[in-house]
C-alpha cells in the first residue's frame, strides 16, 4: 500500500493555510528554518515540501528574501458555494440521449466553434507541446516503412513502460506486461465493460457522470445504477454499499481523480475504502483516470488502482487530456483480467496506430512530457479561478460552482427551474454552446446543471462568451422560456 | 444495377484465352484492327480492352509491334488440383481457438520473425509506397497542432469523399456521408456485428474464414454457422439458403472477393443471388472486401454491395492490405445502419487518429494510390505463380493448392492425415511458421490445411523457406509424429 510521504503532509497543510486566507497571494511564507522548527522535521523534508508547492505554481523563490505566495488569494475559492450532492434515482436505469451527445462530439454545430466550452478539448496551443510535433515528424521521417507493420497486439513497448513510469506516480506499480496501448480512452473503458459484463447487467456510476461512458452503457444494453456524489468528496461510500447490497452490480466505475464533470479528487482514505468495499462484494472497478495526470497538487493523488491488491480495478487513461485527443493514444491496466483483455483488444480494433507510439516514447522518456504537465496544471489552475471569477460576475445569483482538483472543467448548479437545454438553444444563436447536464446522467437529471471546459487560454472573447451565457441564463430565470411564448 | 462493359467482356474473352494457353508469355496478340473485326466492336472499345490487360501487366506493347503476353503461362495454374469444397459442421457453433490465434498475431514467437509467411502483412518494401512517406512526414511538418484535435467521428471528408471514389470501381455508389472512418478494417467488423447481433445469435459464415472475424463471434458469444464453400465459386449458395431456412441467422459474413484464404472471388451472378436470398430472408450481410482492390484483373470485380439496393450490405474494408496495416486506417459503408453505427463507432473508439488520414486522402487524390495498386496487383500475381511452382515442386503429392483471384495468400489442402499444428511445432525449429487450418474454423476443422502469404518479394531464402516447409510435411506424412514417439 503506497503510504502519504512526510513532506507531502507538510505540502496539504500550507496549502490549506493559503486557501484558508491565512497566506494570502504576496505573502511571504516562514523561511525553510522555522518551518523545520515549527513542524519538528529535518531541512530536506522542509525543502521538498517548498520544492513541490514551487512546482505546482503556488509559491516562488526571491533570492535572499525567500518564498512567497504567487497563486490567486484562494479565500475566494469558497465564496460560491459547491453544487449540491447529487440524488439520482436509486434504481438501475437505462441510458439515453444519444442525439444530444452526438450533436456535442459530431462537432458539426456551428456553435460550437467560436469556443470550445462544450467538449473536452484541452489547450493544443501549448509551447510545451512542440516538442512532440519535433518528435512525430522526426520519427516519421526515420522510420523505416516496416514500422507501419501489425504492431504488437499490446502496443509498443517501450511506451509501455514509460506508462508504467507515469502510473508510478499515482503510486500504482505495474509491470510492462500489464498494460496494454488502446485507440484512446474511450476503447479501454469499453473493453473493460465488455470483459465484466452481459447485456442487461447493472452497472454502479458516480453521478453525474461523463457522457461517453453512459453512451457505452446504453450501446451494450446495460443498467446505470447512479450513485450520489459530493463534488468535494466524491461518490457516496455509504450509497454504494446500500447500492451493492440491494442490486447485482456487475462492475462498479468510476472517475476518482479530478473528475468530470465535477472536479473532485476522492482523498486517499476513501479510495482505499471503494477498493475494500469492492473486495468485500467481490466487484470490479473500472477507474477512468484521464484527468488524473492534471491534478493541481504535486504529486499527483494516488489513483484507486494504487490500493488494489488483487488486479479487481482496470485503471483506464489516455493522453487525450495531457498531449493531443487526435494521436486516439489510450492505454488499459487490466490487472488480473489481463488475457481476456488481450482478445476483446484483438477484436475490437486488432493491434494499434505504429505512428505516435513510439514518438510519445521518445517524448516522455526525454522529459518534455514531465515539462508539459508542470506547465498545464499551472495554466490550469489559473484560468479556474479566472473562470470561477466571471461566473460570479455574470451567472444568476444562487448558481453553484464546483472548484476542479485538477483538469479543465467546471460544474455548475444553477437555480430550480433553469433548463440548461433551452439555454443551448439560445446560445447557438450566439455561435456558443455549453454541455447541459442531462448528457452526465442516465435517468435525465441535472436539467439545471451545466459544464464549462476552461482549457483554451482566456482571453477579451472568452470573457464575453461566458458574459453572454451567463445574461441568457438570467434572462431564462426572470423570465422563462414558455412566459415568453 | 452495375453492369459488365463491353470492353471488360473482351478482356475476360483474352485473360481466358491466356489462361487456355492459346497465347502464351511472349505471344503477339491480335492488332487492335484484326481485334475489331474478329468481335465487332469500335477501335475505342478495342483500345480500352488492352488498356486494361496492359494495366493489370498482363501484356504489354512494343512500339511498332503490337501488343505481346507477358504473364507466365497460365495453362499450370491448374495443373495442381484445387482444395475440394469444404464440408463443416452444418450447426451453430462456438468458436474457440483464442491462443492459437494469439500466438500469431502477437508476433511474440520467434519462428515468425525470419518470413511472414503465417500472417496477414502486405509487402511494405514496395516503390510505390514511398510518396506516402513523404506525404505522412509534410502533413506533420505543415500541421499545426490543431490537427490534433477530436476529428468529425465519421473521419475526415477528403479522405471520405476518396474513398467513395475508390467504391465506385467496385461498382458500389455511396455518399460521402455513407461512410465511416475506422480504427482498421477489424473495428468496421466488429461494429457490423454489434449493430446486427446479440450474445447467443447465430452467424452464418463462408468456411474457412479469417481468423479475426471468427474470434469476433467467440468474444461477443456468437455461434458460427459455418457453410460449405468452394475455392473457385466461393459459399455454397444453396447450402446457405438451407440454413436460413433452418436457424435463425441475424447476419450472413462474408469475404466474396479475393477471399481470405480460399483466393475465390465469387461472379457477378452468384454475388446478386445472394444479395437476392438475403432480402428474400431479411437479414443482413456484412461484406469483408480487405482484399478486393488487389483483384488480380482491372477492373476490379464488383462488391456485393454495389448489387444492394436496400442497404442491407454493410461493406468492411481498410488500407491494412493494400497500404500500411499500422496506420490502423479502415472503414465501414453501413447502409441503412449509419446512425446506429456513428453510435457503436463513438462508444468504441471515439473519433479515429488524425494523423494519417489527410496524408492518405493527398496520397489517393493525385493518383500515387491508384499506381501504387497496379503494381502490387502484377506483383503479387507474378508472385502467386511463383509460390505455387515452389509448392508443386517440394510438397507431398496429392497436395492441393488454391488459385487465388487477387491479394496474397495461398490455401494449401494436404492429403488425410497431414497435422498443420504438429507441422507448425516442427517448423518452429527453423524459425518458421504457416497459419494453421484449425484457425480458420469454429468447429476445429482443416487440420489438413494451410495458409501461406506470398507478398514479400520472393527469394532465394524464401525458396529454401518453402523447400523446407515441403520436406517438414512429406516426413510428418511418410513417418505421423505418434509414429516417432
Amino acid at each position: 500500500m503506497p503510504r502519504v510521504k512526510r513532506y507531502e503532509q507538510l505540502r496539504d497543510l500550507l496549502v490549506e493555510r493559503i486557501d484558508q486566507g491565512i497566506y494570502r497571494c504576496g505573502d511571504r511564507l516562514p523561511s525553510v528554518r522555522q518551518w523545520c522548527q515549527e513542524q519538528g522535521v529535518s531541512m530536506t523534508t522542509a525543502q521538498a515540501c517548498f520544492a513541490a508547492l514551487e512546482a505546482e505554481g503556488l509559491i516562488e523563490a526571491r533570492p535572499r528574501s525567500g518564498y512567497f505566495v504567487t497563486a490567486p488569494a484562494h479565500t475566494s475559492l469558497h465564496a460560491t458555494p459547491l453544487p449540491q450532492r447529487s440524488q439520482p434515482e436509486q434504481r438501475p436505469v437505462h441510458v439515453s440521449r444519444w442525439k444530444q451527445v452526438q450533436t456535442l462530439v459530431m462537432g458539426s454545430a456551428p456553435h460550437q466553434s467560436r469556443h470550445a466550452l462544450a467538449n473536452g478539448m484541452p489547450d493544443l496551443r501549448a509551447a510545451t507541446l512542440l516538442p512532440l510535433q519535433r518528435l512525430l515528424g522526426q520519427s516519421q521521417r526515420d522510420a523505416s516503412m516496416s514500422h507501419f507493420a501489425y504492431d504488437n497486439l499490446a502496443g509498443d513497448e517501450e511506451l509501455r513502460r514509460q506508462i508504467t513510469l507515469l502510473m508510478s506516480h499515482s503510486g500504482c506499480m505495474r509491470h510492462v506486461d500489464d498494460v496494454i496501448i488502446t485507440t484512446g480512452c474511450q476503447e479501454a473503458l469499453a473493453i473493460a465493460l465488455r470483459l465484466l459484463t452481459e447485456p442487461g447487467d447493472v452497472v454502479a456510476v458516480d453521478s453525474p457522470a461523463f457522457y461517453g461512458a453512459m453512451q457505452m452503457l446504453e450501446a451494450r444494453g446495460l443498467k446505470a445504477l447512479e450513485i450520489p456524489t459530493d463534488a468535494e468528496h466524491g461518490i457516496s461510500l455509504g450509497a454504494l454499499e446500500l447500492a451493492l447490497e440491494q442490486w447485482p452490480v456487475k462492475a462498479i466505475m468510476v472517475t476518482p481523480t479530478c473528475n468530470n464533470p465535477l472536479g473532485y479528487s476522492m482523498s486517499n482514505e476513501r479510495k482505499q475504502a471503494l477498493v475494500e468495499m469492492a473486495s468485500r462484494y467481490d466487484v470490479a472497478i473500472i477507474e477512468d483516470d484521464v484527468y488524473g495526470d492534471l491534478a493541481y497538487t504535486a504529486p499527483r493523488p494516488h489513483s484507486i488502482a494504487a490500493f488494489d491488491g488483487e488486479g479487481r480495478v482496470l485503471l483506464c487513461s489516455s493522453m487525450s487530456k495531457t498531449l493531443l485527443p487526435g494521436l486516439r493514444l489510450g492505454w488499459l491496466a487490466p490487472g488480473r483480467y489481463r488475457d481476456r483483455a488481450l482478445h476483446e483488444k484483438y477484436v475490437s480494433t486488432g493491434s494499434s496506430s505504429t505512428l505516435a507510439q513510439s514518438a510519445v516514447a521518445e517524448f516522455m522518456a526525454r522529459g518534455h512530457h514531465a515539462r508539459h504537465l508542470t506547465a498545464m496544471r499551472r495554466q490550469y489552475r489559473l484560468q479556474r479561478d479566472q473562470m470561477r471569477g466571471w461566473i460570479q460576475q455574470y451567472f444568476p445569483e444562487g448558481t453553484r460552482v464546483s472548484v476542479p482538483s485538477g483538469g479543465f472543467m467546471l460544474w455548475l448548479e444553477l437555480p430550480d427551474g433553469f433548463d440548461s437545454i433551452a439555454l443551448n438553444q439560445r446560445l447557438a444563436e450566439h455561435q456558443l454552446g455549453i454541455a447541459p447536464g442531462p448528457l452526465f446522467s442516465a435517468s435525465g437529471k441535472y436539467r439545471h446543471c451545466l459544464r464549462l471546459n476552461y482549457a483554451s487560454l482566456l482571453n477579451d472573447s472568452t470573457h464575453a462568451a461566458i458574459a453572454t451565457i451567463g445574461e441568457c441564463a438570467k434572462a431564462q430565470l426572470v423570465q422563462p422560456e414558455d412566459a415568453v411564448v
